[in-house]
Parts: C-alpha cells; structure tokens; sequence
C-alpha cells in the first residue's frame, strides 16, 4: 500500500462478519481510546477484537489478500511507538482474548491467551502457590502477548531472565493466515528448528502471537533487601560478583543508582534520604530465597563482607515492608526526574559492566559540550549491562543531538541501543548502530518470507524498501 | 545432487588452497578417523579443516556455487546420526578453530571458536573462579559450536537452561560465504530479530557456526548430594516441587532412576545398593550454594521434611565426596544395562511430569504386548520432564518396532520424541510425532530460504522434496 493510499482496503461490515457483532471500533470511539506513550494520537481507520485464533486468521487471510496493513495492539504500554498507526491501517486488538486457558501445578506452566493482562496472570498464579516472575512497571495493563512480542525485561531478569526464557511454546498466526500452533508445555524439545524464537522480541512483523504457554517458578518465600553506598564502578562490578557468588542463587535484583538520580529524589521535601552523606554511586541488592530467618542472616553476612573489603561504604537493610518500599522507592519514583528535566529524555541501552564507567564518562561530556545546561542521570540493570538514562536538555527539536550523545558511543564499544524497550520507530534511525550490514540483510529476508505482502506492523523495526 | 552422483564436485587441491597445507585428509587417512557413536562409518570423500571464519567463508561460498554437499563435523559425539556422512560428501571439521580467544571475568563472558572442547573450555574457566555451567557425558570430545548446533543438555539444565540460554551471540557462515556476526556480549539486546536463536538447535542445516560468546556463572562453592527412595510417580512430582521451593534456588539436579535400571547396577558383583530394600523408584538430589556449612545444614533440613510428611521413605546423604561418586555412579553407570539389555536401545524423549506415570506404564504394556521377553527401564531429568529409556528387546531388525512402543503414544499427550539429542537421522520419520504439518512446512520454508542449494547436512532433521 503506497503512502498517499489512505483509507483501510477493507470494510467494517467484513469485519464485523467475521469477529461478531460490537467486535469493531471505528470513528470517534476510536480516536477516544488510549494511544500509548509518546503516540501521535491513534491514526488508523478502524479497530478489531477477534475473540478466537480462527477470527485472528480469517482476518489476516483477509488483510494479505487485500494488501491490507495490521497493526496488533497489546496493552500499548510500550515506549518506542512499536504500535504507532497511520491512517489506512487497521489495528487489531487482543483484548477479548483474556482468558488463562489452565495452570497446571505438576508441570508448573500455564497456558493462556494473548490477551490475558500480566499482573492477573501473575495474581492469578499467586494464588497457586507459584510465581511468574516478569515483573515491570506496566504490569496493570500490559499484556503477555506484548510481553513476547517486545521480549519484555524488567526487575528480575538478573535471577530468571527475559520473557523470552518464560516462554515454553506458542501459537502464532502468519501474514497469510495459516496458524502455526507450537504449544510445548516441557523445558526440552529438539526436535527440528525452535520456531518460537522468531515471534519473541520481533515486536509484532513476522506474525500475530495468539496463545501462549508459560513457564512458572516456585513462589520465593523470603525477601531481603538493602541499599548500599558505593565510591567506584569498578566496586560496583566487583560487589556483583560477590553477591552473586555469596548468595548462590538468590540474587534477584541488583539496581544501580546514581549520585544524579539519588539526589534529584531525595532533595528537600522530596523522599528521604537513608545515608547521612552522599556518594557517586547507590545500589539495591534484593534476593530471595526460601527461609526467611536463614536467608536474612545470609543477606547480612554477604553484606558486612562487602564493607569488610571496602566494596561497599555504607548499607541500610530494610527492616520492614515499609523500609523495602521506601528504597525501591529511591529507583522507581520518576516524577521528580520528569519535572526537573526538561525536555525529559529517557533512554535504555546496554553494554557490558567492564566499558560502563568510561560510557558514563563520555556521555556526560559529549552532552556537556553540545548542551552546557544539559541534565543527566543514571539508573540501571547492573546485572543485566543494561542502563537507563535519564537526559534533560535542548529544547523540543532536539531530541536527535541528545540521541547523538548516547548512542553514537555505543559503536565502539558493541553496545546495544536497546537492552529491553525494542525498536519500534523511535530507535529505528540508530539501529545500525548495533546491527551490522549483514544482521540486517538476513532480518529483511525473514521479513520478506513472513510477511511477502508487508501487512503486518509496516514502517516498524526495521525500513523495506519498496519492490 | 543427484543420489547417483557419487563423486565430490570439489577437488583436494582447491580445498588446499584456501585452508593451507596439512588441512585436508583423503583416502584411508579419512576412513580411520572415528566416525561417532551408531555411524556407518566416515564415507565422505574428503575432509578439510579450515583455521579461520574467512577460510570457512571461502569454503562455503565454492561448495554453494558447485553444489557440493557439506556435513559439519564438531566432535561426533551426538546420538542421532546427525553427522552421518555419504560417498560425494565433504566433511567440513572445526577441530582447528580451537582458541579460546578471551574470558572476561567482569562481564562473566567468555569469546571461542567453534571447535573449542567443552572440558577444556570448563577447566579454564574454572581457574578464574568462574563456570561454565553445562555438562555432560562427552564433555572430554564434544565441541561447543556443536553444543550449540544441537542445543545440548544435560545434567544442570534445572538450573541453568539448555545451551541456548548459556549462547549471548555467534558468529555463522550462510550456505552461499556470507559472514553473519552477532557477537552480543549482553544479556539483554532487543534490537531486532533474534538471528542466533535460528542456528541454535538447528543441527548444521541452517549455517556454520564458526565463533561464539558464551554466558559464565559464579562457580558454586558447596555441593549436597542425596539418593532417596520414593514409592510413587505422584510423589516424585511433589518432591520436585517440594525441594525446588525449599533449596530456594540451589536445586542443580532431580535425577529420576527407576527400580529396573536401580536393579540392573545394583544386583549382585555389581555397585552396592544405599539401601536394605527396594523401591520403585529413586531420586539423586543435589543442590550447589554459597557456603558449605551453611547449604548443607538447608539441604538436611529440606530432605528431613520431605521423610516427615511422607513424600520420601527413605535417605541417604553423602558425606564424602566417594559417596556422591558412589550416589551417581548408580545413575550413571551404563555398562551393565548396555551388556544385560541385548539388543541394546536407548531414548530420549519429553513430557510433562503429570503425564509420566501413565506413559512409562503404556510404554511398558506396549513393549509387552509386542516382545514379551523384552526389558525396560527409566531414568530422568524430571525436573526438565525428560525421560531416558533403556531398552532390550526383540532382534537387529526390531529397531522399529521397539520405537513404536516408545513414540507412539507421545503423539497424544504433546509429548517430545527428543528431549536434548536432536533429530539428525535417526529420529527423522518420528518427527511428525511432535511437529505438525504448519511447523514443518514453516521448517521448510526456512531451508529453503538460508541453504536454496541444499548443501548443509542434506537429509538430516528434514526431509526435503526434490526440485
């Protein structure tokens, strides 16, 4: 479909024949609806909310025989306009595929539907015994079939990896319509090419994740939490060997803060600050385990040997739920960050723990040198290589100068620009960045066998160019 | 190529030419190489071993152009046939890519060539305090780019996933020379599709690979070991789960042996049984920690309370290191059941943990019913739902018939007819058991797209039609 064709290929009435009455949302009701974060606005020309696998195919089949593009919402709850819709385009909702399909306790997996929201899932397996262990800040909205579509990360990938390592099996339905059922429920399965791997983290272009079957954990008994001061990065790689070999498996978070970000939360009548004096650098260490006497006394005893060696200066342990939630508070509140930076950048990349003292560096001064009153802080995955980076500076246009700062140094060094948040259309222009030449010609052929018409989420990921 | 055409379209000396002196081997040289376990010997023409990812390139790139079949060769280690070869064939062996080129301590990632040894590999990383946590029976010979072309497993996969999840990035030659380098050092990196994921598991179908970045772990301190007696296939399951949530992230290893297979390597001149009486079945249990006294005081306790409510009837905790040799030597001793059980066939299958206790019972009735006089025992990676299977029945021409008893019912309950050892040759007309039409026309389509000449491995996981 040419840019200048705007208006859907297919009509409400066809739709509707298909999905069952009140399944459409088109018009006003449409423009109404939430549009995710940093959207502009939601453009296409009609929404679908199959309720079945088989609708999800008689629409695509539809759409591929029309050259009709699909854009798959989830909870668009992401942040690099992955679901972002063009006028012409129709958006096909997941929301009325919400059911959790069966839990099974024996096996510790569960099967569910596209649709179904994270926290009620993870509820929903709490009240099991069990656990799902991706947790991120959308979880009220954001949807499992989005979570293996972006390859959502978040707080626990240190202890249990990505979504993708949650992910047993799945059903996926391709651009033409065929549905391609691989519904594993067990931790092995070689037989023939792992076809699953495809869908996950290629954030909606190669076909429509339909159900899913999950992995679950074991429900983590005690929860131990501190926030430690510390003077160097290179102490803050070594303090993450060192939990992690002294916890010997129970290291499920480890958070990096820095003096910036610290200090633009706990300033005068914001929240307050548990150290009498500032340091360069904070850490959140958490672990869980399955005692909660013996796993608190091995939580402190790693920790009075890390200030033992010096690693660490200064250590708070929560005492209580309320000390746990007034230091997560410290890494999690971003209003304060929002309002004092402006315009407020947010980025997310990822590099290993040995190149991330001298990145801070760099990025602090190349932003220093093309934006003298430039704001800047650090968060981050420390156990994962990944950052968070919080940037105020410039004015509206230009955003392109404070990515310069950020990725550009990335190259060297085989940086990513995008540890967990994915492409979409925001990171697009720097993809190149951390894929080379010949990464990209092989995710075009997959693009052109999956999706030979372009229907599905065009424009995102990565640029077609036109036959 | 034609099956009548039986003569190597590539000559010694071109070969020679790109890989230098002393890298090819011909005639009887190459018939007396070690062919791999169940092979009908090495009938490929030659075998060249290339000393760089280029020399691989330049490889590929003449045999894509001539249409000259290639079979990879790692450390012919496999189960399957996967590295079978025929007359006109043209072995391509990584045995000289053998660098370990760089451990980072820092990022506990290490970077290798392809045709690095596992063992030497695990050694040197543990003289940095470090491991590399997969391990299995051919770890003295199996090579870690064929660790990854089979996905392996193994004993640790409980607690640190296949060889998929130990995989941060690689580096693959395609069919035609194109050098596709994603060597991501990163836990996290979602920008764009995930390519390695593709030659993962794959078998040698889809691409050479010629380097990697291997994830490391903080070598575990402490190790507790047990063999216990359990007298139902319900039991087990709650044991599993019982002592995953009580070692609260130490759990390494679940390994099921069944009263046939205890039988077989306890009976009398033999191993010495732990225990005064039999049971149906036994479980060796072992978790890895931080702190010697500390897990092995966690360990007693946990199994303690698996006694008091009954799951375990009865216990023997190893208090030596001769005694956990003694403890796995009854799992993995296999000499006796390969001599008692004639003839001998061994699989490797998937299902899960609810349905293992039906399925051995079907299996057992099934194997009656064709060969009474046959034998049959179990044994597992329950905590993976991954069942070994010992079989000794009928003659040298009931292979398939043994096979039906197996796989067969597998079809019914989502099961897997391979677990961790692949497809290659051997399980190739079972595949359909497991993978459905839509999967393996998507297979298909694959093949298609990374090897159009069908050079790699032909024959091998898929059947491919002819042109």
């Amino acid at each position: 479909m040419g840019m200048t064709d705007t208006r859907a290929r297919i009509g409400e009435a066809e739709l509707l024949d298909i999905a069952g009455p009140g399944s459409v949302i088109s018009g006003a009701d449409l423009r109404e609806r939430e549009p995710g974060y940093f959207m502009d606005g939601i453009r296409a020309d009609l929404l679908v909310r199959p309720s079945t696998t088989e609708q999800v195919a008689a629409i695509l089949s539809l759409c591929n025989a029309r050259q009709q593009p699909v854009v798959v919402h989830g909870g668009v709850s992401g942040w690099v306009r992955a679901t972002q819709t063009r006028p012409g385009e129709i958006i096909l909702s997941m929301e009325r595929m919400n059911a959790i399909e069966r839990i099974d306790g024996e096996n510790r997996s569960a099967i569910v539907q596209a649709g179904v929201i994270l926290q009620n899932f993870q509820e929903t397996v709490e009240k099991q015994g069990l656990c799902f262990p991706l947790d991120l800040g959308g979880r009220g909205s954001c949807q499992l079939g989005g979570n293996a579509s972006t390859n959502a990360g978040g707080m626990r990938v240190l202890r249990y990896g990505m979504m993708r390592e949650q992910v047993l099996g799945l059903e996926v339905v391709l651009a033409d319509g065929r549905i391609v059922s691989s519904m594993n429920s067990m931790l092995k399965n070689n037989t023939g090419y792992d076809l699953k791997q495809l869908f996950i983290g290629s954030e909606g272009t190669l076909g429509v994740i339909t159900r899913l079957v999950l992995r679950l954990r074991e429900m983590p008994v005690s929860c131990n939490t501190a926030i430690v001061a510390v003077q160097t990065m290179s102490a803050v790689a070594s303090l993450l060997r060192k939990v992690d070999a002294g916890l010997g498996g129970q290291l499920s978070a480890f958070e990096l803060i820095d003096s910036d970000f610290f200090g633009v939360n706990t300033s005068e009548g914001r929240l307050r600050s548990p150290f009498a004096k500032r340091s360069p650098y904070y850490v959140i260490i958490e672990s869980q385990g399955a005692d909660s006497t013996r796993d608190a006394n091995i939580f402190e005893s790693v920790l009075a040997e890390a200030m033992e060696t010096g690693l660490v200066s200064d250590a708070i342990i929560a005492a209580s739920e309320q000390q746990r939630a007034d230091i997560w508070a410290i890494r999690e509140t971003l209003e304060h960050v929002v309002s004092d930076f402006t315009p407020f950048y947010a980025f997310d990349v990822s590099l290993t723990v040995g190149e991330m003292e001298a990145y801070m560096k760099r990025v602090r001064a190349d932003l220093a040198q093309t934006f003298p009153d430039g704001k800047i802080a650090f968060l981050g995955h420390v156990g994962d290589g990944n950052l968070h980076i919080a940037i105020g500076a410039g004015g509206p246009d230009d955003r392109h100068a404070v990515e310069e700062c950020v990725y550009r140094p990335l190259g060297a060094i085989g940086g990513s620009v995008s540890a967990e948040h994915g492409i979409g259309l925001e990171k697009k222009p720097w993809l190149p960045i951390s894929r080379n030449a010949e990464e990209l010609a092989v995710m075009r052929q997959l693009k052109d066998l999956f999706d030979p018409q372009r229907i599905l989420n065009p424009g995102k990921v990565l640029t077609i160019n036109a036959r």
